[in-house]
This record gives C-alpha cells, structure tokens and sequence, in this order.
C-alpha cells in the first residue's frame, strides 16, 4: 500500500532543518528509525542520508486517519511529512545535530512499507558478516558503510583533482584486454565471435599506460578497475581499484614529490593530519637489516641488530651453523619485557616458528639483575657480555635472537617485531609514519619456478651501474623502484620503466622467456619501443587500502559497496551462477566432464 | 644507442616557453617531429604534449661531436635538449604559439631513437584505419585523438565536479556480476572456484543502483564500463562508458532540472555554447507525428503531417489500402526541391524502400507552375487540391508521401526527412538543438519473441493512470521514461523506477517472465524492495557520444583510446587470442569440437 509523493517536493534533509527556522514550514523523505507512543504523541525518528530528525503527530491536531496512519509507522518504512519547525517540547537530545528540534507534522505519506529488517540499522549492533553481506542493501544502511563510501568518494576526488591540477589525464584502458598471464591468474572472458579464443580482465593497466607515454600523453592517471583470479585472504577481493599514474621525462624525485604532496593533501582534508614533508625514505636493504620488513612500521624501536660478528667466534651451535651456511644472526631487543614469564615467551618461540624459524633463542635482563638465557651455556662469560652489550641491553629487557639464512631471519624477527609491539602496546596509534623504500632487488629467485622472477614486474628499470651483474649475478642487480609505506603497509608502489628495447629484451631473457615468448604477450610493447619512447615512470596505489586507513576500518569488505566473499562469490546476487546451454554454444565452449564432478 | 636522462631536468614543456624569456635557458624533452639543414644550421621541431617549438644547432658554437648527432636525428626521436630562448633569426611562423621564438641548443641527448614510423604524425595525413589501430600507440601521438581523450578528460571532469556538487556521491559497482539476461548478450567470465558458474560483466549499473538508493545513499553517480556482447555497429564498441546517476525522492522535473543544468555546463565549459533552458519537450508520440522519429533532429522542418483525414475518400489504392488496414497516410514537404529531375526522386523512393515503404508517392510543385505526380491519375481534381493545400505546397516545392503502418510510415519518413535536409544542405551546423523526448511506451511488441517487452527495461514506472490498460491493453500504457536528445541524436536516457514491489511484479509478469524466472534473476531486487524503498529515478549518458558530439568526431573509434574493431577484436594486441590449455582445465571449460571447427 504504497503512497505516491506526487505533489510534494522534499525541501531539506533531515539535518538540514535547525532551529533557525522555527515556525517554517518543511517536507522531509526518509526512513523510520524508530517510534515511540507517548500518550496522545507519537514520536518518529526519520533518517535519511544527513542523519536523524525527530517527528511528532498529535492526535489532537491530527484527523484519526492520520494519526492511525502513523501509529501504524514501522522501521524502515519510507514516508514523507509535512509539518513546522520547532524547539523540542521534551528533553533536548545533546548527541543530535537535530536534538533541539522537532517537526510537528500535519501531513504524512508512507511511499513504502517495510518487513521486518533482518536485523536493526544501527551503528551498534554487531551482526553476523554472512547476513550483512546476504542483505546488503541493509548493511548499506548502516552508518559506518554509509560512512566509509562517503570517505571513499572524498578520496577519490581529492586524487583526481590533485592529479589534475599536477596536469594529469585521466584516460580510460580497456578491461577486455589480451591475457598476458605473468604473475597472478587472469581471469578470461570466452569470444564469442572467434571462438576458441579469450580475452583477460587486466591485472593492472601497466602495459597501456606505457603505451600512452608512448603516445605522448606525458602525465596519465586513471582510477581503474583491476582482477586477479586468486584465492583470496582477508585483505584481497577478485576486483579492485588502483589509483594508478604514469609520468614521462621524470625521475625518482619527480615522483615521489608528487606522490607526497598527494598523500599530505589527501589525509590533511580527509582526517586533518598534518604530514610533515619530506617524508623518510629507506633503501631495501637498509628497512631489511633495521625492521626484517620491506614495509617497516616505524611507530616503534625494536629494531633488528646484527650481531653476526659478535658472536662468530662462540661455539653455540646454533649460530655458529648459521653463519657457517652464509646466514646470519639477529637479534631484537624487547624492551621492559626482560621479566616474562617463560610461557610467554615460548608463544613468541611458537610465533617464530610460523616464520620459519627452527628456534628462538633469548637472554632475559631481568630487572632484579639476574640473567636466564636459553644458551648461555654455549657461550664464555665475554661472549655473553659482548652480545648483551651489542644488543643495548638493560636490566628489564628480553632479547631475542635468530640465526638463519637472511630471508628466514628477517621474515622471523620482522614479524615477531610487530607481534610483539601489539601485543605488548608499543604502537602510538595517533603516528601516520609514511615513508619510502627505495632501491628493491630487480629480480628475486624463485624456487618454485626454478627461475629468477621479476620483484615488481618485467618492465622496472635496473640501476644502470648493476647492468654488469646481469648475466653473472642477477639477484645483485637493484632496481629503480619504491613503495610507499604507511605504518607497516604498502599503500602504493611503482618504478622508473626501462624504455630502452635492448634492456628490455635482456629483463625478458634473464626472466626466461624466449624471444618468442615474449613477443607473444608483450609484442605490442616491443613494438611500440621502435619508435621513440620518454623515459617514463609511475606509481599505483591499492585505493581500497588506502581507503581502509583512513576509514579506520580492518577489513577490505568495509570500504566496497558490493564486496565479495573468500570463495569470490556474492552472497547477495548469487554470482557466479549457471547460465543457459545456448549461452555457452554461442561462445563455442562446455563446461568439462571432470569440472561438473569436482 | 639511448642516453640517459639523468642530470636534466625538464624546465617547461614545449608551448610553455614564450619570447618574454628571451636569453633564459631552459630544458625540453620531446619527440622530433621534423629536421631541416640550413646551411650550418640545423632546425628541429621538437614536438610534446603542448605543441611544438624550435630548436636551432650552429655548428659553430657546437662541438662537432654535438653536430653531428643533432645531424643524426630522425623524425620521432626523443630527446633532450638545454639552450637559450631566442628570437627567431628566420621569418616568423604566425601558425605556431612558439613561432616568434626558437631555442638555441647547447647539450643534446638522444634519449630513444626511431625507426621510421608506418604514418606520419601529423594532422592532415589520411591513413588505413587498420594501420591506425595496429600502431595505436602512434595514431595516438597526433594531433586530433591528442586533443579528443583531452576533451575527453575534461568533459568527464566537469560531469564529476557538477553531480559531486549538488551532492551526487561516486560509488563504484561490481564488474563480476550476475548474468541476467534480457536484451543485449552478456560477456560471461568462467568461475575457477566454482566450475561450471559464470560471472556476467554488467551491461549497466541499474541493478545495483537501484539497490543504493534503497541503501539510502540518495545520489549516486559512476562513470562506468558497460558491456554488451553485441555484433558491432560503427558506433558501437563491447565496452562502453556510461555517465550513470540515480536520484532518490524526486519526480521527473527534477531529474531534468538537474540534468539540463549539466549539459549546459558541459557544453558552455568545453566549446562556449550557451543552450538556453528550460528545453524543449516533446512526448513521445508528439516526436513521432511531427518528426517520425524518437530522437528528432529539430534544426530544420520538413515536419510530417497526418493526411489520411483528407485522403480518407480517394481511389488511390495505396492510399487507401493503408488506411483500411489501420495505417495512415503522411507526407512531408521538402522546399524548393519541386524542380529535381526524375533520377533524383527515384533515389528517395529507392531510399524508402529501404526503410520498409513499398513505394513513395510524390508530387513535384514546379517553379513553372506545372505540377507532376505519380499518382494524380487515381485522385480527383479536388481531392488533389486538398492534399497540396494540407502540404502547404507552393509552387517550388516536392510533397512525399508514405502509406502504410504507423510504424513503417514514421520510419520512412522520419529518415527520409534527416536523408533530404543533409543531401540538401538544410541543416545549419551551428545549432545545438537539444530536447526532451517524454512519455514513452512502457511496452512494445516484439514479432521476434512474440511477447511484449520493455522499451527502456524492466524498472520503468508506468503512468498511474494508464495503470487500467495493463491486461487489457498494454501497448497503450505510457512510461515515466525519458530521453536526452541533442540534434537527432539520443546522448542518454532514463526514467523514473518502479518501487513497489507489487508493481514491479505486475511487471514481469507482463513481460511473460513466471515468478520463478523473475526471482532466479532478479531476486534480489525484489527482495530488497520488501524493506522500505524510496521513490528514486536515474539517468544514465552514452559517454562516448556525448565526447564524439563535443570533438566532432564521426566515430566513437577517434574517442577512446584503445577500441576494438567490428569483430570486436583489437588490432594491437590481437586481443583476444589463445590462452593455455591448463588456464582451461582450471576454469573447468573445453573449447567444443564445432567451436573449434568453425
């Protein structure tokens, strides 16, 4: 029994309406939040996109049909009132921006009704993650949803006016683009004109945007929509948005300028936090050796100390294996932690093993002055001092060591770091410590492909002094590339691009692939570097991510309107579904024996 | 041979350098777009984003080394170049922003050199499409597609900035959706994790649009990717872009309001056209007696009129057969072309035809006086009279006219009208006609599927008051949907949606879908509609067309700027193309023996 607002005109918002206008006539539209009967008064707090506005209807000045109309208001029905502006008969409500006022209403209409929601839009409810997501479309209603894609919004049009006025041009590329398989899975898309045949949803719009530097274009941006067919964790969805840019005749300084001032513009007008510029940078190697982590948070100490050389001569097996393997031993100091109970500190045992780590070794300093340490038997008096001393270590602290290859070590330490700090409150929250790493690795060896692979992506330009490690050592060679890192995650990275054919074919070599195979995914490229190609650059940040930090949100799903779940499906619409046979002869595919049954 | 960049810095871009900077010196970087020896002088045009300038080497003051590499460069080069701003010492070139100035070059680096590219780079050259689109990355370096994605961004821009200001919130929509076909085909994407399942890329966002409002966003707009997996037309391309909006709590006024103040931005912003508001509105049916045509090109007359009443007695039997078999009669009068020999007319009939006429009937109003007809044989002296009269013939002029079902008889004639007026050069180019084309059918027969269906789609609100005729008649029932016309050109559409629930389910049954088939693909819609939905109306542009309108262009291909061609491939990439058989076999799809036949 819908009503028409035919007539009617909404002449505010609910929080548009104050107590200015006292007296004032006003049409508002929006939603029963709930309703209260207090004698002949019936109370309703209407919501709409602004927030909350209380409604009175009295019966007295009301006709009975009305007034039965609105003693039948149920949440989340949608109505429009007409009626005048003024101050609260009752207690003013000090947490609304409205609280002081009320609408008297002498004209209601209820443009839909509404079932009983499945569960209450208010911000206070926790409600299973399966039932929001089912009913979305409610979820959406919430404030903190409502919220977080408002902030969405404002993030994206301070990048786009940012980029713009910086003389940047955004530039739409395809998403049914070829399907260049290198890194994560593409999804595809069957032809149905040239059967047999497929196009990829692009991974990132890498290879266009080169192009386009190619083409001239000297500064392009593009909010883009990106697919990557995983399995997806907690942070990751099988679409996502890049804030993605591309600069010609440009360095490392040039980009990092721009990407500073965008962040200091982005989180002073979204959360009003001043970012002091210029902001710290660190080179690989340096975040590896200082925090075991190419995303360093570096809103605490603790950080990795190598005592490889102090301890080389001792004869604790453990690190002298170690070393003798070409690893290396580090150590942590924990701070005020030197009096844990041995039971906490097998859980940091247990935590470093999920690293990798064979063991945990530890000296406790505790504050009574005496020494436990799970190996100090292993090692002469000196030695221990030596190591303490190496280590800063005051009575109250726990020190803790691992000795393994350098991967190992820093994956363990790294990340028992940050375990620690949480655990332990050791993070200021009110820091934003943004800063850069620079200088990555251009090639990291795989052990599952038994080949070298690309750090960030065939294309990053090499330093050109490590050129000549190339063939004899590769994983020597660094790389013109830097992520942008904000309190121990990546919210962006990017790279100088190699612009120069023949590098490019040597990066294509090292990486494996023969001249065939390269011209088969990346031909256009190698094509379009025949004919004259800027020196070029760029940056991407994950806007969902960077979304996430300033909405305060912890989980990916917070910041998308229609997200999907682990298994990459959508519990509202259902998709993926089944289609019909006649949609799959058209595009000359079936579905496989093997996959029905699996 | 490249050299590197590093120790430059790029001053100004090529146009940013002017006469008032006189014996500065600067650094450009660009392409060279020519090179011309003058005795020991060599002059490069060196070409960036902005445009072009001078560079002159002199031997005499340059190292020979210098020389000879400037010497050495070729058409699309990229290089560096720093030197001292000068007047020219040559004529001035008046065609050029930089043409009273010239740089004299000091230190040159040829930072990419250039095989000699398939096509010139510059604006008057015609070349293949095909070449154009395989060497995209250069058809994209002239001047024209430089100048149309700029337009581009900055039409965007402006739709961005005016819907974010009156309170429009940007919120992007899934591109892995559900397939839910009616109309167009869906572009399907195989599900790894459930084999056998198909995600469906959106050939809008309505769906969940609609679900926004319902989430009480109360504005949204996106510039969103659409897909259709359609035979490609020239104006057509698999994905598309639309500029999308959804409004809650409004009626149809104010979706126009909004949207005329828009397009008069836009147009006054990009080309400095003023459109006066309000614009004109004609309903559907009004289009189509005076213009034949939904989107009518109002920038000239040739108006049809309705001449069966006055033909309604006469033996003429095409007149008559047509109108006794529920049809009509109707004519237009195209001025001044009484005197066109008889070649000329048959042309227009053979036309006709292929619009669905069986023929045209025609009477020739010569300046002389006389009059020829090829049908005046089988009408009365006065009956003929009438009919000139109704016309409004006056000598000088040629009456055509069409007889059969409205339908064909508004296609005929309808682009006849618009076929005339441009042979004829009865158009006048200047003009920005804009209007509103109102009052749609919310249904139309379709013979194909022997069904009724939806004009514009599913969720369109009917007239209230036609609501009567839905079982009995439903080909009378009107829509509350409305299109944007400019010059005969529909730029976007939309209409005010359907809230109610019970509505929306009268609907599709009428549409002939059971309740099972309306739940299994749009389930969800309705059952969100169960839980308060607010009255809510939308409008979405081609975006492409609109920017073809904006840049003049005659294709969509010059507004995008990596398209695909008619078989909806790309000619760059070879998109799509194979992918590997494990890619396959983890999708769960075969390719079908006929499929790989074909």
């Amino acid at each position: 029994m819908a009503e028409s607002m035919s007539g009617l005109a909404r002449t505010h918002r609910c929080t548009e309406v104050s107590s200015q206008m006292t007296g004032e006539e006003v049409t508002v539209m929006g939603w029963v939040q709930k309703r209260r009967n207090l004698g002949s008064l019936i109370f309703i707090d209407l919501r709409d996109r602004s927030g909350l506005l209380q409604l009175v209807f009295d019966e007295e000045s009301l006709s009975s049909e009305d007034y039965e109309k609105a003693n039948g208001l149920r949440s989340e029905y949608v109505i429009a009132a007409v009626g005048t502006v003024q101050k609260r008969s009752a207690a003013v409500n000090e947490n609304l921006k409205t609280g002081d006022i009320e609408i008297k209403v002498h004209t209601l209409r209820v443009l839909s009704e509404s079932d009983t929601p499945p569960f209450p839009i208010d911000a206070d409810q926790t409600v299973k993650d399966e039932l929001r997501l089912k009913y979305r479309y409610l979820d959406l209603r919430r404030p903190n949803l409502q919220r977080n894609l408002r902030i969405r919004d404002h993030v994206t049009r301070i990048i786009r006016n940012f980029l713009s006025d910086e003389g940047f041009i955004e530039i739409e590329t395809p998403i049914l683009g070829k399907s260049t398989p290198e890194g994560a899975r593409d999804y595809l898309v069957p032809s149905r004109v040239h059967p047999g045949s497929f196009y990829g949803l692009p991974q990132s719009p890498q290879l266009y945007k080169q192009l386009l530097m190619c083409s001239g274009f000297d500064r392009y941006y593009q909010i883009a929509k990106c697919f990557r067919d995983e399995d997806l964790r907690a942070d990751r969805q099988p679409e996502f948005t890049q804030a993605d840019m591309e600069l010609s005749f440009v360095d490392v300084d040039d980009v990092i300028d721009i990407n500073e001032r965008l962040m200091q513009k982005v989180f002073k007008e979204v959360l009003d936090v001043d970012i002091p510029l210029p902001m710290q940078r660190l080179t690989y190697q340096e975040a590896m050796d200082r925090f075991g982590s190419d995303k360093p948070d570096t809103r605490f100490g603790m950080e990795l100390v190598n005592v490889s050389d102090t301890v080389s001569g001792c004869d604790f097996m453990v690190f002298k294996g170690a070393l003798e393997h070409g690893g290396s031993v580090r150590g942590i100091n924990a701070k005020g932690l030197g009096d844990l109970g041995r039971k906490k500190i097998d859980g940091f045992v247990s935590y470093a093993k999920d690293f990798g780590a064979k063991g945990l070794a530890y000296i406790q300093l505790k504050t009574d002055g005496t020494v436990k340490s799970s190996f100090a038997k292993f090692m002469k008096e000196d030695e221990m001092e030596a190591l303490i001393k190496a280590m800063d270590g005051q009575p109250g602290d726990l020190l803790l060591f691992a000795a393994d290859q350098d991967k190992v070590v820093f994956d363990v330490l790294g990340n028992l770091r940050i375990h620690i700090a949480k655990q332990y409150d050791m993070i200021d929250e009110s820091l934003f410590n943004f800063l850069w790493v620079t200088d990555f690795p251009l090639l990291e060896w795989s052990e599952e492909q038994n080949r070298y692979t690309a750090m960030h992506h065939p294309f990053t330009m090499p330093f050109e002094e490590d050129l000549e490690f190339i063939d004899t050592d590769p994983g020597k060679v660094r790389a013109k590339a830097y992520d942008i890192v904000l309190n121990g995650t990546e919210l962006g990275g990017g790279s100088i691009r190699i612009h120069q054919n023949d590098i490019q074919e040597k990066m294509f070599e090292v990486l494996g692939f023969t001249k065939e195979d390269a011209y088969e995914r990346f031909g256009f490229l190698l094509d379009a570097f025949k004919f004259g190609v800027p020196p070029h650059a760029g940056l991407a940040y994950g806007l969902d991510r960077l979304v996430m930090w300033l909405t305060g949100e912890d989980s990916i799903r917070d910041v998308i309107a229609f997200p999907k779940v682990k298994d990459a499906s959508c519990l509202m619409t259902q998709a993926p579904g089944t289609v019909d046979e006649i949609q799959l002869d058209e595009l000359g595919i079936e579905i496989s024996k093997s996959g029905e049954e699996s």
